[in-house]
């Protein structure tokens, strides 16, 4: 088949990496035709990693060998940890691939903002200047020109979706923004350690990293971004946010309830409407009736995210409700959403699943 | 499109019903025309019973009307309580409508011992001789053949795959079967119960409806006819299984443990490989490589059974391990697998998704 | 043994009912005469109900008279749903019996205030005046002189707790508090439903009752009553909170984070030590390293409320995570440390056992 | 107070080692006087290994010295990995103090059977031969005499109580025993590893090391001796089993599934009562009115084991189900209990909690 886009993984032993092969293995116009994981592992089957994937993708694991690479993918994906995508994207720019970085290192616009964040300088700032933030509801033909997109963190992805009505329209005071976020225990990772161990993260639950996670700087840059952008906005004073992070005992998915101080001439009505007039166009946009709907127990395994807003005369504060599966829309769904974008593919195509229930 | 299948899900606020819509929706060759639950939801949209359908299922909810059914769909499936398919399936039937029903109506072929298992005379004996036994990979083509087909219960689907190469082949004592099954909570259905309450049933686990769930005759029946069809055994004892199903807290899956004694001259390699030869063929058969690996956590969502075997020099015992997503083998994907070969589609069309890890 | 003071329980067969038999058991000075639950259970044992406390509480089940009741106990705790304790109560203390309540139905001082979030007129708003907010560490004096307590709300036991070296020192903005709060699903009590069925409430989360769930007004009325009682403050602005409740798959717990706007002049070390300085004292609360340590698996069955508050310099806002066991600081374990100031036992007599972990 | 024991927890960073010290912390005559823990926490609190013990226990930890400890013990729990109390236990009993060791190194009557099946020779045959096998049903008198006792396996506890009654009478076929267990992720261990991860547990059940178990060779020991013991057994042939055992997603607890061909002679109402008859005296056993009751869930942090068995006259097998809390009669309860024995203290002080539920 001629039309078949090559596609190759990096970093296929993660549960993003393993998400991006189960929906590759659904899409209908792209081939799967490098598996990347670590050299201990290659030439073995991808179901001695990923049990799931058994029967339905046979594709041998390779080592990372980029020239090899490039000679059979039109696009790669990049499933690494933070820092270790510096150098495979510029090397793969350099082959004129098209790149779809899931790692956070293409996510700052601002090389210190990364530096200061990841203690680590960034070696390639002109790379960064190009790359293409990878939330299609607000970069859509930004994304469709690219060669580098770098998708959004899973928090980031949800919050900017959540608030980005709000702040887009300049609704509500910039610097009353908190953001009370919890996440299943796939946010964390594959690699096993003692906070992570069955017996201690289930029926517990905790914050972690408050007012320090890495994702907030990439909350602020995104919504500050919107409000640049919007043309409305006179004051420029830039939006700061609070963000804790939790974690829960779920597998997958992720539950955002943010804060902030409406201005006035807001009525209940306008905030339960807001995500239904904003969004009426996105398709994996849902709002939901009522906050009590917002529940990533209905996104297991899909590329929604689901959306409901409040407020509270009382208080005069909006409470939004946002709920993604951490690993597709946070991840690996978006990531396919952004390459259908780049490869003139329908954007929704692959990736029109309903999620699991229950 | 001319060759789309008209599909009609009846019993669809359940979760072998949402189940059913949730596969339907990723078929390429299958439209759902017509939704239906229980009359006071008439109207409503699918989402406002299975929120995870939201924005990929837009057919709004109908009553039970079996002429309005008969007219727009060419295949019916029924995802009713036992005992309440019985008519909707005979009326349908005499509207030459193709019929798959998930309940346990039609699959005892012997109308007594559905009364003794049901406390109900079965009104239809004459249908239940032509129904045909929902499992492809021993009913193939009579199901091919069949108007109507009984989708085997969700313990009995693993635990005759597990055991089928042993019985069919003769090697096992045919008293010696015990099965050891252990069931996600969604098998036990959609009504909320103390038992099924969240804090009673999580961190909890336990044997119930020990020797006389009415699962045991359907496995017998399914056990008994391999053996009487294989051709190979000259002594008609029949197979009498010891069934004991557990509740354990997870929402899908099932593990069975089979044990039996082996008939002498079989080696630990002989049992080791038995599944892989025995299934090599079956596209929904996975031989994991050891019992360890056999998790219904590798299959949710998923159509296909995982098995492995073990023998035991010690005891002389072969141990089976067999596992299954309840409501996709056990349910809802192995019906759309029966349509899928009545109406002549290829057989895993729509059904080759790999499960949901984590 | 003359020392033994003889309690009775009514209300028996929800978890809150059980936690107090539970620890009842364990106290060595008190000694169970009556057990009330419904009338069908009458002369049951109350393993019936509850099968964890088989074979170590032998009193048999009776039904609700409360003439008999007067005859065999000096103090009752009564655990039904609110509204049901308005009469007995009344009738309890006529008979000049001590009363431990665990309902809401004396615990809001203003009966208009009742009667708005509960639905029903008050009847006896004398009873109300006089009855004593069963939180020790603020109301040690008075429940020592009581002859009715009004136990608190699960939220509102952490939230005041959480809140009060804050409102009590005028230390943060009145109107600037929002509480995000997590509680596992024995919260909602022991009746089935479909949201609380395994299936649904297992790999979930939501928020629930946005600003409008009943524990609101008495987490303000608890940090009013702080605030006015603190001497400190001039400027009579009442405080109003903003509170979310979400519901997690946890059998037991709370974990709640609080965000306010701090007043000039704190620093982080000042916030970081608040509650170590101001609970030094107190046997229940324990202050932890840090937030990540604040988590109700660390205090399963255990009295403790457990807490840790964060300066945010970026934002000006302090983060308070807290945590208890929702049935027992939340209401069991609370009640039997209100019952042993009202009687003059030690006040941690039975109350010192650690959390079950894992 | 001098009638306090003084006692030494070796090995207190796993959770048994902590499920001793909170027992032992509601212990009216034990007294802790060291806790020894890995040498890199020397000096720190017990609380930062173990949170939830934080207020209640503050001694703090020391390394394994054990001339430092023999002066301030009466009594050596050691809770270590087994082959590494080889050498400590040795040591203790040459400085005359009494030893409950919870590891698997002297609970093997056979040398060479122990060096089968942990692959190391065993260095202390001698030892070996005095220590009594700690499980208090069948060898109080022995434990009370013993200066070593071999604290049994979670399995083994379970499965020799469940199956006691049937093979101590003569009532099965000794070689038709099939175990099939289920147990918590606490079983097996605090360290960290990728089958233990939570997003790999969660929602996941799997079967392990089936018929090569280390417990399989303790519990046969265990029913040979009742069995050789009994005096009622004429026929030698001893018990060989099958033991399956399986992990599943809770945090404390076993349930075992045990299946034996029933002597011709037993009715279903000889079976029903046979836990009733055997064990009416004793404290910590408690039996079910029917299999379904029988769930660790009723009892978490509890020193019982529920017990209930039915006939199948159709396949002429008993089933039992059997329940215990893995770290409590499984291990440190079961401990005490046999502390208790040692000194002479009622079998059941400090022992008698109900359950945690939910």
């Amino acid at each position: 088949m001629k039309d078949q886009l090559r596609v190759t993984v990096i970093g296929a032993s993660g549960y993003t990496g393993g998400e991006l092969l189960r929906l590759l293995s659904l899409h209908p116009q792209a081939k799967i035709t490098q598996i990347v994981a670590s050299s201990k592992s290659e030439g073995l089957s991808i179901s001695t990693l990923l049990p799931n994937l058994s029967k339905t993708i046979d594709v041998p694991l390779s080592t990372l060998d980029i020239p090899a690479i490039a000679k059979e993918a039109d696009l790669v994906f990049l499933a690494l940890p933070h820092t270790q995508s510096l150098a495979p994207v510029a090397e793969l720019l350099s082959h004129k691939k098209l790149v779809v970085d899931l790692s956070a290192d293409y996510r700052l616009k601002d090389a210190q903002v990364y530096e200061q964040w990841y203690q680590t300088t960034h070696p390639n700032p002109d790379i960064l200047k190009d790359a293409v933030y990878g939330l299609p509801e607000f970069h859509r033909a930004a994304i469709a020109k690219s060669q580098l997109v770098a998708v959004p963190g899973c928090y980031p992805t949800v919050a900017i979706l959540q608030l980005a009505p709000f702040v887009a329209q300049d609704l509500i005071e910039p610097q009353s923004i908190i953001i009370d976020a919890k996440s299943g225990v796939s946010g964390a990772g594959r690699t096993p350690s003692q906070g992570f161990h069955f017996p201690e993260a289930n029926e517990a639950i905790h914050a972690y990293k408050i007012a320090t996670h890495r994702h907030l700087p990439e909350i602020e840059q995104g919504l500050n971004y919107l409000r640049s952008s919007s043309g409305k906005i006179a004051s420029a004073s830039p939006i700061t946010i609070m963000f804790t992070p939790h974690l829960i005992p779920i597998n997958r998915g992720i539950l955002s309830t943010a804060y902030a101080k409406i201005r006035s001439g807001m009525t209940s009505s306008d905030v339960k409407d807001i995500y239904h007039r904003f969004y009426q166009d996105e398709p994996f946009i849902r709002v939901c009736p009522q906050a009590e709907a917002v529940n990533p127990r209905n996104l297991r395994g899909a590329n929604f995210c689901d959306l409901s807003s409040t407020f509270d005369p009382r208080t005069g504060l909006i409470i939004s409700s946002g709920a993604i599966d951490n690993l597709v829309k946070g991840a690996a769904g978006q990531a396919i959403q952004c390459m259908n974008l780049m490869v003139g593919f329908p954007e929704t195509m692959g990736l029109t699943s309903p999620g699991l229930f229950p």
